[in-house]
């Protein structure tokens, strides 16, 4: 008789944004009069900008002739996008990256769930608390991270690194030492930032112990200050260290297109192993390459027309977060976040929980917002808000959670 | 000191079709006035139709409006999609499966490879000699497969079920019981056939011996007799004992597209637990739908429109197998699959191994085909051209190879 997977029973409750989802539903159901505006999950919502459009429908063209037809994509992705990416990502930052260290995909979440593959099951994992959900769930599926204790809601073989008010939700360096530091900046779900010499401190640090560093720079579009690196590939010694996940969804609006790409310097050893020839070796056998015309589209970010789009695109989120965390502040809140990111993460008033907050908010102003606490222990008693929802809903947001 | 997950370097040399690029672009750097003719990986050729290339104008058009614009998918992918699959796919061959039971992915690659996962290691596969090498290189990956023998080319806890010459490359109920079985038909690599007869006797069989059968039937589209079954729901009992995997890349030209669907009904239970609900956790968690305009694509496939001309398209494609099949008989090879399938498989001339055929073919007639002990030991001496390529290639390739 065949057996399951057990590690997945020990998963505890829904993938967190199916819950909400699941609550919103019901509220809609119940409510069918009131308008809900949702700024929970981290989709956008303005449309793909001219220069991708142009771009994907130059490429359909294509797909729909016999010299201009695409099959299957060569495993690394095409070299007109690695090119681009190596180009625009990195040469220009002064990182040292090779087209050849890029693997494209359909996007960082996948890339960041199925990274831990290549690395044994005795490997010991350090994430931030709060954190993104799937680097942890990711681990309990494969049978890495222990028991679940549901009282301190935490993992047993989990090295937990707090991201609190009193250390600027920035984590220190653990004091177990760790074999997979994941770390994200920008971050989600606090919307904090490193400067590169902190960087540089984890750079230090993972190539002292022998840990490597996955690097989620999901967000690095929302930068503005001059010392927060876009990449960790800015810090010295990061190419014996890190892989670094980037995604197209926040810079370009591709939530709904797919596309990512992960880097893996050759340098990254472990003996005489490259992490590089394991990765490539998963994808070849795991992955079929993302489509031609959405690679492409990626291409087409990086053109001048698209730069200027994108840029503008950024600055209107950015508007909308600085509502956000305004608006807040003067009804007053206690905000952070929200500068050199998206998201806006705030404590939520009166001693509530985040799921207290989360209803309250859904009740009273129609608002989707995120549990702090869907995050990771860490997070409870605060609140994520996004800027990535229109400015009018934004404004309106604000304006109804002002009124409550 | 961080360590890798050690089963990757059981893997023995690369992935197949990666060889194969290897020697292709070895021969053409050092033969550039030669015309290679590709009849090996099973990519398709032929431009995507009409119906699927307006389709995709449109969706992108909806993708650059405010109105139109999609982010992230749903998690088992859109309605429009699922139902149409459910009524076409299914419902049309009196097969019982819901839109629910659906779950849209960026191919049946992936699907294969992933879902190992929700399985315990413990469980014991059974596989087909020779084989689609992603069924049994995923496993390794995974550690299910005990150690490797270089000499017979097999893993110490793999159960191989050979299909050769003399039991018409259809399998036989293994002797010992595994847990999971993987089947492909119609077949990849031998281009053979089962009816629904036979099929009935493994669902049967899955359910009496408590396995699983992950039925692989991306080829389906290529059937012309009457008593091959397009699905295996459409023998009885197969709810509580079978997976589907199914790919638009062959039926439709999808293979730079990226588009594909497993189904996994809600009576197969392990226990208490619908292995439908560890899948859809899988999904949720590690993977983050395709793309809004592919899964359009996808609903195009299923107009009016879209069958009439994808009806021609598969006949392009077996019209080439054919070609081949009878091109070579009439050389005096001995041939098989072409008619069910677009593989065709043949036996090597002159006791040469598959691999010494590979590079005889290359040099004397410069076709790229797929050497059959690449799949399997018992493809040993066997050796698979596809239907995929041009007309007029196919037609160049098998006068070529009658010249030799």
């Amino acid at each position: 008789m065949f057996k399951i997977n057990e590690n997945y029973l020990k998963l505890p409750g829904s993938y967190l944004f199916a819950t909400i989802g699941k609550k919103v539903n019901e509220f809609t159901q119940k409510n069918p009069d009131k308008t809900i505006i949702r700024l929970g999950i981290g989709d956008v919502t303005q449309p793909l900008a001219p220069a991708i459009i142009n771009s994907l429908h130059n490429a359909v063209d294509e797909m729909g002739t016999q010299e201009g037809f695409h099959g299957y994509a060569p495993d690394l992705g095409y070299e007109f996008l690695r090119s681009a990416i190596a180009k625009n990502d990195y040469e220009s930052r002064g990182a040292n990256i090779t087209k050849d260290e890029i693997f494209v995909s359909d996007g960082a979440k996948c890339d960041c769930a199925n990274i831990q593959e290549i690395f044994s099951l005795d490997n010991k994992i350090a994430v931030c608390d709060p954190v993104y959900p799937v680097y942890v769930d990711s681990n309990v599926m494969a049978g890495r991270t222990g028991t679940y204790d549901a009282l301190t809601e935490r993992w047993s073989d989990v090295i937990y690194m707090p991201c609190t008010k009193e250390n600027n939700f920035t984590p220190e360096l653990p004091k177990e030492t760790p074999d997979l530091i994941y770390l994200c900046f920008p971050n989600n779900p606090t919307g904090a930032m490193i400067t590169k010499d902190e960087l540089q401190v984890w750079v230090d640090y993972a190539n002292k112990v022998g840990a490597v560093i996955l690097y989620d720079a999901a967000y690095e579009a929302y930068i503005s200050d001059e010392n927060v690196p876009h990449t960790i590939y800015e810090c010295e010694g990061a190419r014996t260290c890190a892989i670094e996940f980037r995604s197209f969804s926040k810079n370009a609006g591709f939530t709904g297109v797919r596309l990512g790409f992960t880097v893996i310097p050759k340098d990254l050893m472990c003996g005489d192993v490259s992490l590089h020839s394991l990765w490539a070796r998963r994808h070849g056998t795991k992955y079929n390459g993302a489509p031609y015309m959405i690679q492409r589209a990626g291409e087409a970010v990086y053109s001048p027309e698209g730069k200027e789009q994108l840029k503008a695109q950024v600055a209107y989120y950015m508007n909308n977060a600085r509502t956000i965390k305004e608006g807040l502040q003067s009804a007053g809140y206690t905000v952070s976040g929200g500068v050199n990111a998206p998201y806006v993460w705030l404590q939520t008033p009166d001693g509530m929980t985040s799921w207290e907050f989360f209803d309250y908010l859904l009740n009273n102003a129609n608002v989707v917002g995120t549990p702090g606490s869907g995050f990771g222990p860490s997070g409870e008693g605060y609140f994520r808000l996004t800027g990535f929802g229109t400015y009018e809903n934004t404004l309106e947001a604000i304006k109804r959670i002002k009124k409550m």
